[in-house]
């Protein structure tokens, strides 16, 4: 089987991989699509080379079919249809024993810190596996990791039937948040500057705002009689949305932050004060909220054919990097890793 | 009766009063003493110019004794023993409609956009009173306002016993805080550069740490079993406090932002991703503080007597400003409007 290896200095190699047979509790999956994260971008990018051994296999947003098991390990068969929720965590750390061991001090994180997707069979622990169900396509399933993010966000959010949502940042989360947040029967704001991505998030049945061009506060006021949004989701990562995100919520609403920031952004803590806004950081996933992703996804009521916007062969995953790095007309890349 | 005025350009003066009549509603209430808050000490130094008119009677930190009563107020007897809540909601703003009317978007705060309690004789809505226990003193009945906000503070903290809880800045409000949150069952570290104030703080019982002298972060994960603090309240307003409060918390932990900022400080919204932390901002105080703070007061537990450090004579407001200004050995300054 083939893998595709990152050796530093934005390079991806393809070769042959090493397969590993699944240890006591392991088993080895046939992957049959990863999805590029914006973390694999980063690592690519170079951004992680401290935490990122080379040559390293990333890749985490997967679906495939069990191809070997390790002993002891019950439940699942040979065949069987599956995607990984991708958390190693330590078991023994503060963060653990509290009960939040998806943010577990130690995370070992599968395709980071250790090998992850793009290659043709990958070996994790059988405790990782959730079932895709028959209704939901190999394809659609590599994005049941994203979505299991804007399914925890959502619930961190506690968005409620009613409620206003405004989410900064229409890319795959963004617009996955949305779509999660529309299922929970808010009604949502999409602020975006791609207009590609503004385009997508109309077609799909968004009202979307680009921010550089319309009063975003004034709109949202507008629409909640002058009270604010409920709950604003900060997916941009920008400065500028770190400025708006406090602007919008009413008295006591919510921001949750799902971006990643490279530096500390400046953030109005005098709105914090004045309005009694509440602010809650949302990271990966939970259990509940990968089996919330997949049967949400299992439905058939989300546009994911929509989110998907390019499938590439494993030996093109460099153009798929490249093509996510330009921006523009993009949005969710997937590689097919269970051919060639 | 006189009254201290605020005539703008850090000038205070000292002048006949000019007293109102109780109209249906209201009362009229001998002051017997009031507090100097931040909020005066920030209008005395001319940024709130915009929003204070001029001459002003500024205070709202009181205590005092109905001397009349307008048509129509039940409940009331001229010589009871009150306090106010000076807060003033219009009752129609989506945040008064939200139930959040302590923050009212159009809130009439007494003592800043009206007259205050820096003169002999101050007239309210009588809807604003609180009556002062025979337990208490009139003169820590003017500590019930600021001790209310801590009540607030601690629980939008919702600390629990047993939790682990630092107060960044040990100043009148922080020391209040950490008092609430002691009677409630959390161990309390404050942290706070000002000699004076971190020699009080131990004398008080509390564990305090100078940050500029050790290190804070190394202290609470020593203490927590490297979990990190459960709340953390940012009293101190300073681009430090915005910095250190992120590195504090646990797996989701909590912030509680309770400081005034004039300008938007960076803060590192990574760690709020990476440690999934909460923060709210706290502003004033809801009917339910002021009944919890003057329980609190009122079953002498607090300490109270060790927070008022100056008792002036109105006359001399303008000194107790000034030294409020200096900082230095100074914690609560109250100014004495019965006499004269």
């Amino acid at each position: 089987m083939r893998a595709a290896y990152y050796e530093g200095n934005r390079t991806i190699s393809i070769g042959e991989g090493r397969p590993v047979s699944p240890a006591p509790g392991q088993v080895q999956i046939q992957v049959s699509y990863c999805g590029i994260c914006g973390t694999d971008l980063h690592i690519y990018q170079g951004h992680m080379d401290r935490r990122v051994p080379r040559p390293h296999v990333m890749g985490h947003e997967m679906s495939g079919t069990i191809a070997a098991l390790g002993a002891g390990v019950a439940g699942w068969e040979v065949g069987d249809r599956v995607t990984v929720r991708p958390l190693g965590p330590c078991g023994e750390c503060p963060a653990c024993r509290a009960g939040h061991s998806h943010i577990c001090h130690r995370l070992n994180f599968l395709g980071v810190d250790t090998p992850g997707a793009f290659q043709g069979l990958w070996t994790v622990p059988a405790d990782t596996l959730h079932r895709i169900p028959e209704s939901l396509s190999l394809e659609h399933a590599a994005l049941i990791e994203p979505l299991a993010v804007a399914c925890h966000d959502v619930r961190m959010g506690a968005v409620q039937a009613g409620e206003h949502v405004v989410v900064q940042g229409g890319g795959p989360i963004g617009t996955l948040v949305a779509l999660v947040a529309r299922d929970a029967g808010a009604r949502v704001v999409i602020s975006e500057v791609n207009p590609f991505r503004v385009k997508l998030a109309r077609e799909l049945g968004f009202e979307a705002v680009n921010p550089r061009e319309a009063d975003l506060v004034a709109h949202v006021e507008e629409q909640t009689g002058g009270a604010g949004a409920d709950v604003v989701f900060e997916v941009s990562g920008s400065a500028a949305g770190a400025e708006m995100m406090t602007k919008l919520p009413r008295t006591r609403g919510r921001i949750v932050v799902v971006a990643i920031y490279a530096e500390p952004p400046k953030v109005d803590l005098h709105r914090f004060f004045w309005r009694e806004l509440r602010l809650a950081g949302a990271r990966v996933y939970e259990r509940e909220d990968f089996e919330k992703a997949i049967q949400l996804a299992a439905l058939g009521k989300l546009p994911l054919d929509r989110l998907v916007t390019n499938v590439y062969p494993l030996g093109e995953l460099a153009s798929g990097l490249q093509q996510m790095e330009k921006g523009g007309d993009v949005m969710k890349v997937l590689i097919r890793c269970g051919e060639e």
